[in-house]
């Protein structure tokens, strides 16, 4: 396979030669690494791309404070006018709250900030701050996509519990945002229900959910007192978060969501403030203008929650979604997206305030070539935009309509690889190797395989994927050609055989089907007996 | 389908709804844009990434000067000694060549830069300045991918031909350097030249090529200059360069190639400088050595190139690789690839030298879900960088082992994607959108589906995918689930059977068989008759 051309590749004859020390450089592998050493974690400073330049994040911030002053929000219910005129608000004859810039301003610079969104499992647990880098799962989808028939399927509770116990296994998936609704559950309190208690059974990671209606929260909020120990506990320790669109974009409050608000507030639960406008329907078509409304309505959900209660943990959720325009369809793998998120991580660093969006939206309906650039290039350019929350990482298609479980699997490596380039290049002395290079040229046996750096390198500095194939086409045939999907379809089958988390007791669990009884859908025999 | 609940996503019933004016908008589309108000074109500005701080460019820039005057190159040929200490190199006992500081900063100083790369057509001119992005194919891949079989065969000559003339209709890939070697010419000369003709037969976007053997380019320049109607045609406007391997990292010459380089040099061909090291195996493992060695490595060969001509168009062609430490082969599609490239961008426009990487390198073996994000990733890394040519970034699997056209025609959509990416967010009065944000809520529809703004916005400034997929699930079910890879296949056969480009007319082409005879490979029956 070696060709005598000026060819820059190495030949097959050079790889087998250089694959020497392999089979001790795979043992040295062998052991576990310490968290703080590891090549990759949840955290690592992003921000070394920067979709905006400093100017235009001051224009946008100007034109933000422009509407909130001028426009403002329709369809406010009475307690979230009574709040939000309480602090300065005003509400006109025309149905509409408007936010003078000053109540803005002292809102961002007075709103919580570095705080921590905890997991069950303080493990877990993720410091919101700076340009801080974590990627999750969201979403809610309607389908999960079943790989092996290539078909779409209605979502059910059971698949909600089994996505939770993957991502429990998944070190480059951080949070555990619901990412399917629950079809057999139809019931909104069932379904609201149903879907927290799937979520905190199957992973031990931080949750986000959403409720229907403001009385539904008070249920959820009595389970997780219980699984914390008590409410005091939840509250020093939430570990659910509740994503909520209180918007109707565009500027329009969303009463069942702002009723849902108020319940999570008073119950200690921190909030994601929502807006999902999409550019070209609901949002400007521009992307500028699409970051200035979707800034706009969120703080305009910060200080309503501010009102309510002053430092109430929230994040900044700017999500603006794509409009393909030629059909006005949803285009959440679109370059366009990419750059609507990563704008809005800036904007959240320009408030210094916690920013979550979405990317790794696919448009397309299976884990395939296309699922991979759109998925690898939005999710990417979030975490080098230093986002602090990257909502719909994994799992998703068809622009938020299916999940996939084994896309779990395969984006854990792609999110590894993106926090890899989030992590950056280290310029140290050692780093810059002149002596290394020196040496090897010069009295060394002229290449690097078996260096002293090389090795002390090979754990700490580079990310190796779990599932993903680098074989030469040479090992890849006598393998069996192996296909990626194929390797992620046995190793979800083999979690869900065996892994049945139990953070949550099994002795709360049954206080839990003791309190709530038939509100419980979850079938012990569909979470390990 | 629609969930009432507070889903961030759009019901199916809210899509159905949007889709309106649909038609009216696809027909808006039918007509071609004028090349400057496409969404996304060559030349396109980055650098809004930044993998490196200011500071450690110059750290990587001090110990560059350093090795190049302390560690120097091995293995000169006598005309490359005899050039080099001419302008005031050192040839050491040792038989080394080393580089005092201020002859390397001189040579940055006075080297060619903001040259143009031409095409046969002119249309396909880049110019390579600042931080213009072009998107090309590179390669040595001794495989073609048979994506039907799911098999690597041997590549061939007509294999080159075909992925020229794919190349030529795919607006995103903007230059074709060979990317394969034809299986079937084993003899160095016949590989060479016919390499070559398969190329600029192919296409009349800019060609980039190797030759084994100074001997061999002399036939090619011949073939060369009848192409362009005279020598000094080509000298004006060359549409070809050669991709030079003129170092053997680390830090030797490499012997052949520095007599093709000479010989290029005197017939009038812009020099791709590759260095081409494997962290870990021919170049430090530590990605900021891998970068100084890379530096150092083509700053030697820059030095040389203007010791033979001043001034003389070269690229500043650092492409550093990376090997998976665990086995010491190459990793093409690794995070730790993507922040190579992305530093080697930076090095370039920290001298202000015509800069040219790979990226797009995937590990996986075909056109799947790891391909998709290895490429995605690395490719927009590296075109937000502001890197001037992005090499190997269409087609290329298997870490440079195995060829694939189908891919091509899939990484055309995927680049078109990062262009726009690289384009970035327009910020503008108009683009703020306050008016048009303030209309639609206080006077107008409450959305933005019919808005003026909308409409304008369509086509020149969203892009829009040629062969990926945004139906809804309901829309591809309903369509028989399209398989992007078979819409590529399609696509491929589609276009192989109809376009035979005769940018090099058929007179001139007799006239090289009659000039050639035996030497011409590619039969015409391979060319359309």
């Amino acid at each position: 396979m070696s060709v005598a051309i000026g060819s820059h590749d190495l030949s097959a004859e050079q790889r087998s030669r250089r694959s020497g020390g392999r089979e001790a450089r795979r043992a040295m592998r062998a052991a576990p690494l310490a968290d703080d050493i590891r090549p990759v974690r949840a955290g690592l400073e992003g921000g070394r791309f920067k979709a905006l330049a400093q100017s235009d994040l001051e224009r946008i911030h100007e034109a933000v404070l422009t509407l909130l002053e001028t426009v403002g929000f329709a369809n406010a219910i009475p307690s979230c006018i009574e709040a939000l005129t309480r602090v300065g608000a005003t509400y006109s004859d025309d149905g509409r709250i408007r936010f003078p810039r000053a109540l803005v301003l002292s809102t961002i610079e007075n709103a919580a900030r570095n705080f921590t969104l905890c997991g069950q499992d303080p493990k877990h647990d993720m410091l919101i701050q700076g340009r801080r880098v974590h990627y999750g799962t969201a979403g809610a989808a309607v389908h999960l996509v079943d790989v092996e028939k290539r078909e779409y399927r209605e979502s059910l509770l059971q698949d909600i519990y089994d996505a939770a116990r993957l991502v429990e296994g998944l070190d480059n998936i951080h949070f555990f945002q619901r990412p399917m609704v629950p079809r057999d559950i139809p019931d909104p309190l069932e379904m609201d229900f149903n879907t927290l208690y799937a979520c905190v059974s199957g992973t031990s990671k931080h949750v986000g959910t959403s409720f229907t209606v403001r009385e539904n929260v008070a249920p959820a909020l009595q389970m997780l007192y219980e699984i914390a120990g008590g409410e005091e506990n939840f509250r020093a320790r939430p570990f659910v978060s509740n994503s909520n669109c209180f918007v109707v974009p565009p500027m329009k409050f969303a009463e069942d969501a702002c009723g849902v608000l108020e319940a999570c507030v008073e119950g200690g639960i921190p909030i994601l403030l929502l807006s999902a406008g999409q550019a070209g329907a609901t949002a400007p078509a521009a992307i500028a203008g699409a970051v200035v409304q979707a800034v706009a309505e969120v703080l305009a959900g910060l200080v309503y929650v501010n009102a309510l209660k002053p430092g109430h943990p929230a994040i900044f959720g700017t999500w603006p979604f794509v409009s393909d325009l030629r059909t006005g369809a949803m285009s959440g793998g679109s370059a366009e997206q990419a750059l609507l998120t990563a704008a809005c991580a800036q904007m959240a660093q320009f408030y210094d305030l916690p920013g979550g969006s979405a990317a790794g939206m696919a448009d397309s309906k299976l884990p395939d070539v296309q699922s991979g650039y759109e998925k690898g290039i939005t999710n990417v350019m979030a975490g080098l935009s230093g986002l602090n929350l990257v909502y719909e990482s994994a799992g998703m298609h068809a622009s938020l309509l299916g999940f996939c479980l084994e896309s779990l699997i395969i984006d854990n490596d792609m999110l590894g690889q993106c926090l890899r380039c989030v992590r950056g290049i280290e310029v140290s002395d050692e780093a810059l190797s002149i002596a290394t290079i020196s040496e090897v040229c010069l009295n060394g046996p002229g290449h690097y395989l078996g260096n002293e750096q090389t090795l002390r390198l090979m754990q700490t500095e580079y990310f190796y994927p779990a599932v993903a194939d680098r074989f030469s086409p040479k090992e890849w045939n006598e393998r069996g050609k192996p296909d990626l999907l194929g390797k992620a379809i046995v190793e979800k089958k083999r979690v869900l055989a065996e892994r049945f988390p139990r953070h949550v007791s099994r002795m709360t669990d049954d206080k839990l089907r003791v309190q709530f009884g038939e509100l419980i859908k979850l079938p012990r025999s569909g979470m390990g007996g």
